[in-house]
């Protein structure tokens, strides 16, 4: 079971409720009265577990598996060991996530104002909140409910966050407006200024960047991310992202809603990309492109040109998927020749 | 109009004042007295707006801006739309600068320490300084006049830093020395360790890392870059760098004046830069290599040799750049062949 | 000398005291009794200094220095100017590290607790502790003897800590078990929820994160690097491991003993990676794979396969470093040619 030193069990469930929480059906036979106690992975689970099977790389752990049930797909069930309950489901990694939340439930913060935060008098908090020791709120900034600003989070003069946010630890806003349900991560930075500056001999000079940095609702960014606030139009995250760690998005960039950025990824300025966009770990985007809603980025591609909705690109420079394997197999094989290299 | 909660707009002005304050001349026949009372995006601007065209990629907005004024390069002033005034420069974006530093002046900090804040007794803040929330200013410290010393920022034991000097939320210095009007970005991170260490079976060795991080004047460090300090050395930022966000820069290494370095650049130890040097976004710079002045790196490269000056370089490992282009054109047309890979 | 604003300087030391601390022999004829003052730089060092040689680069320096001392590798000797006193050693960077520790020791920390410091009153804070302005230890959170806890630095509920570590200014754990002697660097972010939630069209679902970050004795984590605890298993990071800055780790991972990961490396979930590996700067791994003991992993690579005990791989997609080595020199010779592309 989890750590109880960082996380509170609920339960028990039967089968049954666990089907109908997480939508996938029982498998023909189970016992819907079955009681499980907790999730656990599936190598390490025990009877009164429920574990689950995704990616087939741990089909071996599934096989040796003593979880007394397991959410999988249907087309894996034959290969369940004996004794195991199933619940199937066409898509078992969700399905597990309903179960997981039941069993380990997000509840509301307890409302508190640490003596040692620093709230603005202008500010306005709304009902619910705890702010943490050490966070800052400032001039005219506007939280609403049931909020959790977490320690030494800074929230800069201005900034409107929405109802249900969590901003973690040392997390600093400025220039931003916030939906519902937005997760900041530790050390995530949200509205500074844009690199944005008049190259020349004589110095650079600073061009002033008057936009904002306006996050849609259910987004989540992860730590130590940096979102730069627009030059002058407004930097935008649509509901729903999901923005990995060590991420950088530039000023005037736009996500629309459901992209999926995951680690480390660079994003230039003033690119605007689609809905449900998917960029692979250390990905870079060149500035000013258009990327299609539904195109996916394979991991550590340089993306210098448009891409077209759901069209899907590797490399770089980043090609169609199927020209950079092509590409990476010709290369491999000449990598692999014994002979001599052709004279210069 | 930029947002009233995060910025206080000045003006109105004369296209007369702005061409004075941005060294851009009018163009025949604009009414010198007409007056503007905003910058904006061409394609959001009206009529007492004034914008600007540097990248031919927003030509289309320029043509059908309602923007009243526009600073453009002369040759772009034949396709302006009927009406508008124009000022001319070679530089506009340049121009556009000191018209939206106008409209948007930076106000000298109110003199302020929070009660939050931790000034240590034997630190020495000179006048019209702002110490926010939180902040933790250590002995013996040394911070310059008018400078802004964000909440939760942390200036170690012994660091100065100049006049006019601004530290974003949550920023980090150790073991270092700043000039004047230098910029530090939310969560930068300057002057830990560096990462030197004897390494072995039996354990790596920390080896003392006794040098400081030296910066110039006028440089701007971006939101969770992490400089660190030199190993014996001093690691050294010259005047007018611009470094964006998430950049890494190891120990020993030194940055002539007004290099720019793109978001998610590495630099490993002991490399030494010249001036004006730039570095794409996501580039890796090898340790112990010398970068001649003003060589330019492209996005992504990994330079794993010394750089002549004014070299240009792209591709992992980086080559001069007709010869990356013509690797890359290559490449592209072999994963674009529809037969067989030649056989092994 | 290093900058007494920031560094202490013990000793002075014999020549035979340094090479008893070192391990290092004293040369033939070299007076035992002879007295250093500090360690230097070769090309900074003058006749009361000890310096080293390592890197062959810096070969010239040795020629030309001045150091009364200097430690050096036996093959290296004939080379030394004449009168400079040699303590010579196989590993002479290893030997300097001892020398310059005994220079510049590490002292325990003042014990303290800042006023402005938030100590949960359910916290157990062992003796000898610093802990610093600012910083929030939460409930239950376990400290061990002699921990530095820098400024804003936030150590979540439950976080349990050994003896002799270091927590670097406004980094933040939770959900995490250290050993002793761990040395966290500023800003570093441990035990944040994992990037899990299960991908859909009709919006992402978070998968809750339950397990923990189990960090070894004697770990180094550098500044805004990012690690995320567990999904159930824990992140793991074995004794004596060395992360540089912005490395991001994934869910799951786990690292044995003694690894060193260079500066904006990124590790994806559930990837297993054995004792000692070393991964250079900017290089990236896919999720899910095994990298066996001793692997080497070149800067910049992309490792989309297990990669086998003692293997040295490079590129991306990365293959063993001869292949790769070969890759581009026969990218490298295309790139030079002259004549026209073949046709496509």
């Amino acid at each position: 079971m989890a750590d109880p030193r960082f996380f509170s069990l609920a339960g028990p469930f039967t089968l049954g409720r666990l089907a109908e929480l997480s939508g996938a059906e029982m498998a023909p036979g189970a016992d819907a009265g079955a009681v499980f106690s907790d999730v656990a992975a599936l190598d390490a689970a025990g009877a009164s577990d429920i574990g689950f099977l995704d990616n087939r790389k741990y089909m071996a752990d599934f096989i040796a598996s003593k979880a007394g049930a397991c959410v999988v797909h249907p087309d894996m069930a034959p290969r369940a060991p004996a004794g195991m309950l199933l619940l199937l489901s066409p898509d078992p990694y969700r399905a597990y996530a309903h179960i997981a939340q039941a069993f380990y439930p997000v509840t509301p913060p307890e409302p508190w104002v640490a003596p040692t935060a620093w709230v603005d008098p202008t500010a306005r908090i709304a009902e619910g909140c705890r702010i943490e020791p050490g966070a800052v709120i400032g001039a005219r900034a506007e939280i609403g409910r049931r909020c959790r600003i977490g320690a030494n989070v800074v929230v800069g003069d201005g900034v409107a966050i929405g109802d249900e946010c969590v901003l973690g630890a040392n997390a600093t806003l400025s220039h931003a407006i916030l939906g519902n349900r937005v997760v900041i991560y530790p050390g995530a930075r949200i509205g500074q200024d844009g690199f944005g500056f008049a190259m020349g001999p004589e110095g650079h000079l600073k061009v002033p960047q008057l936009g904002r940095v306006v996050i849609g609702n259910g987004v989540e960014i992860g730590a130590n991310t940096t979102i730069d606030r627009g030059a002058g139009p407004d930097t935008v995250i649509g509901d729903g992202c999901m923005i990995d760690n060590l991420v950088q998005i530039g000023h005037n960039v736009q996500l629309g809603r459901g992209c999926v950025i995951v680690a480390q990824v660079g994003i230039s300025g003033s690119t605007r990309i689609g809905d449900f966009v998917a960029a692979g770990g250390q990905a870079g985007i060149t500035g000013h492109l258009r990327i299609g809603s539904g195109a996916r980025i394979a991991a550590q591609s340089g993306v210098m040109r448009d891409i077209a909705a759901g069209e899907t690109v590797g490399g770089a420079p980043a090609v169609p998927m199927a020209e950079w394997l092509r590409q990476s197999a010709l290369l491999g094989k000449l990598g692999r020749r014994k002979g001599r290299l052709p004279p210069e």
